[in-house]
């Protein structure tokens, strides 16, 4: 057996992982309608004005607005209705003094008109229309490009694109796009005893729970998670696997990380790579192992599925964020007070799960081999490397699942 | 032109449509790696115990606890070793006393043996075994069933699935599960001038924004955007299209909800269900509308791009979010100093939209029909019904899109 002597702080971990990885630069091209939360792989630029043309920006009626310049309620300025303007209809007809054009949103200007009175500030008796309010020039008119000038970026390259931003590609005409690829990252599990859903048990096996937790947390964090076949304790078969592994962007085993003497994840990374670390000062997930082969980040997640799927969160998920040139993820944090208290690992960061029960902190946390630890739990508090206890009533922060 | 007179407040709005809409009953079969993000439709119950056997905890020892009472670092135990256990390995062997196992994390104990003494607190010269510490009965071992017994229900009827509940079916051996469909929601344009990306532009047309904007709010928050031909601005066309929209479960109009006298919507909706309201006292969005049409919801949205993206997000959403039975979306919200004064429409809740510069929030909104009012922002602050000015400096409560 080899046990881990010594493990390196979460932030040392944080940064080597850091340092080692690097953004995506493959791209692909998407559908305007499949590109939402996709990062642009180029600007957006317009080709064109947006509106192309000068439009109504109420329902109303087009005048000149030196028509109604002493237009009031009590003394309304009556003018002469000479035509309608839906949507989509163009007149090539100028306004004259003493006109006014019915006219909707959006449907173009007729020229020599150059504002809009809204219909609720008029009263119209067959064609004499009155108007009750005197409108400036510009006056609740969209001006042509007014939206977006033809020429303008309209979105930066690396863009993480949102609902608007999708409606701004479409304002431009826009019907693909071209945008980074999101990382694909394979995941396997080690060990002989664990068994792929479906099949039954034989003695001592028990089901693969890691592939699929650390898939949902890929698939949260901008990844393709791509199974690779569960590797069984024999160096020969990592070495298939991590080959199998190593045409991915990123590399996820879990299992085999740990100080059995089958533990081998170690042996089969450093004959193709490099590993960084072994060990970090966390619970759970202290036998957690990073390394690199051919440039490709790979990550030995503890077997344990409460400390795998941790890490999956605390080391995984951001590392995977910046190789797909995501944000950073939005936490959602509640502070509340802790129901009863937690005696923490000395010297370890402690990521210590809690249910929420009226407003206080529950622990939910019961081994790190149980994923109902995780799956009962709502949230996880962190308790520092050099506090050992939590009072019950202490305030707490909890970051939600 | 049928002005809206009269507005009714958001919360009137959103009460309405609250309590016409119900959540969906239709449920479907996925596959676990398919089930992330999806809502159980059925209680699972462990058909097993997880896990399914006693297990080491930690490698090490497997001991007769009793056999160690007199450890320590100065006087330790020397205990035979009589056999490895790697996991997936079973032994039938008792073991004697004064006998120890060498024993893997996760392997079977194996009988007779009560405990492991972790690799850390050993030193191993051939077979003897020095044991440096006492360890009690059960002490570094998981019992049977320990995470999850036998007939114990591990996840309700109704849970939103997230990895670590993913990870918990995957425990039970899962391979498929039955969770609520989501609900699949038409989404229209309306408008003569509306044109698909993709085609050129004649003079008056402009192209189609909102179906993609609203595609992606409804991806965010669990329903399947399914599009339906745009329709003209006619009653007939509208007619075919929400005869369409009904065969889905949501219907969501843009456009042809403002007062021009082809805004037929609402006509369209009056003639196969009921118009529940129309006009809200917000800004944008106020000329909103909403109804039922054979039990479906259906939302008229305006057709400028910003009023109705931001009633998609205020009020399509939230909706999306119940039928689909999941849990409220949470909002990610920064609390910064406002930039420049604001002076707010009176009389109505407006939504104004922000960007964020070195920690200030910079008014971004330039016009309803403006797409750039939000693709350019970071998000919103909210502006009371009764607030007509945010000062400079005021602090504000920014929500992040």
């Amino acid at each position: 057996m080899r046990p881990i002597r010594t493990t390196i702080p979460l932030d040392e971990a944080r940064a080597i992982i850091e340092r080692t990885i690097s953004t995506i630069e493959r791209t692909e091209r998407v559908r305007l309608q499949d590109a939402h939360g996709r990062v642009l792989a180029t600007d957006a630029v317009a080709m064109s004005d947006v509106p192309p043309f000068i439009r109504a920006a109420m329902d109303g009626y087009a005048v000149r607005a030196a028509d109604t310049s002493s237009a009031s309620r009590s003394t309304p300025q009556i003018l002469r209705r000479v035509g309608k303007l839906f949507t989509a209809q163009i007149t090539e007809q100028p306004l004259a003094a003493g006109e006014c054009v019915e006219i909707a949103t959006g449907a173009p200007m007729p020229p020599g008109a150059d504002a809009v009175v809204i219909v609720e500030e008029t009263e119209s008796s067959g064609d004499l229309i009155q108007i009750f309010v005197a409108v400036q020039p510009g006056q609740n008119i969209g001006r042509r490009g007014s939206d977006i000038e033809a020429g303008q970026t309209v979105l930066d390259n690396g863009t993480w694109l949102t609902p608007s931003q999708i409606g701004a590609l479409a304002a431009l005409g826009t019907t693909d796009v071209t945008v980074f690829a999101k990382p694909h990252v394979a995941i396997l599990s080690t060990g002989n005893e664990i068994v792929e859903p479906g099949r039954p048990l034989a003695s001592g096996e028990i089901y693969d729970v890691n592939k699929f937790s650390v898939a949902a947390v890929v698939s949260d964090h901008g990844g393709i998670p791509v199974f690779v076949r569960t590797a069984s304790d024999t160096l020969d078969d990592l070495d298939r696997a991590v080959n199998e592994g190593a045409a991915h962007d990123v590399i996820v085993f879990s299992g085999g990380s740990s100080v059995g003497e089958r533990d081998l994840i170690l042996d089969a990374i450093g004959e193709r790579g490099t590993v960084l670390f072994h060990g970090i000062s966390v619970k759970p997930g202290k036998p957690t192992a990073f390394g690199v082969i051919n440039g490709k980040p790979v990550f030995g997640l503890p077997g344990y599925p409460t400390s795998c799927l941790t890490n999956a969160y605390v080391l995984l998920a951001p590392a995977l964020r910046t190789i797909a040139r995501l944000p950073p993820a939005r936490t959602n944090q509640v502070v509340v007070p802790l129901g009863r208290r937690i005696v923490s690992a000395p010297g370890r960061h402690q990521f210590y799960t809690v249910r929420l029960e009226n407003g206080v902190a529950m622990p939910a946390f019961k081994a790190s081999g149980d994923i109902t630890s995780m799956s009962k739990a709502d949230g996880y508090i962190e308790i520092a490397l050099m506090t050992d206890v939590v009072e019950a009533g202490e305030m707490v922060t909890v970051t939600l699942f």
